[in-house]
């Protein structure tokens, strides 16, 4: 399981990322935070995307993208104030290996 | 290690709850993303302080806070894409340790 968050100035730039990181399987968490499991494959042609998106004309030096990869813990012990913004069982693919 | 993020659309609120993050001693990561190490104490009031936040009249039903506590391996494993935000060192009490 993998964070993602970003502040990026550009609303194009911004809108790049965030569609990279949903075609990357990734969950809009918040509005500038994903969360998800992403397959090796997947990881490394999106990891060479996330420099990409850094070194284009639109990046301002402000910007920035942040990368965290999550222990079991961490997402066990999560706690989520007000909306439940995903469905953590379909995120963390407890509810798929239940189903099957 | 905690991490907090938040998506909240009243500015008032938003810069309540940013200021409240500060003064419990987290750094500011990124706009929205709060990181840091959180004494027992302060977490306690931090906890009641962040669901205080979300019954306040300016509270949307949109609105949300995400509270996840790090393993070490998270913070050992982490990647900045751009802007170095926080010096980590400080952060994550390395540099304070090296220096006593």
């Amino acid at each position: 399981m993998h964070l993602i968050s970003y502040d990026i100035e550009n609303d194009r730039l911004r809108l790049r990322l965030a569609k990279l990181l949903i075609r990357a399987g990734l969950y809009r968490v918040q509005y500038s935070v994903f969360m998800g499991d992403i397959r090796e494959t997947v990881w490394k042609r999106l990891y060479a995307d996330l420099h990409k998106i850094a070194v284009s004309s639109d990046w301002q030096p402000t910007d920035s993208i942040l990368i965290l990869p999550l222990h079991q813990y961490t997402v066990d012990q999560r706690e989520v104030i007000g909306q439940a913004v995903v469905d953590w069982d379909e995120m963390t693919g407890k509810l798929h290996t239940l189903m099957l």
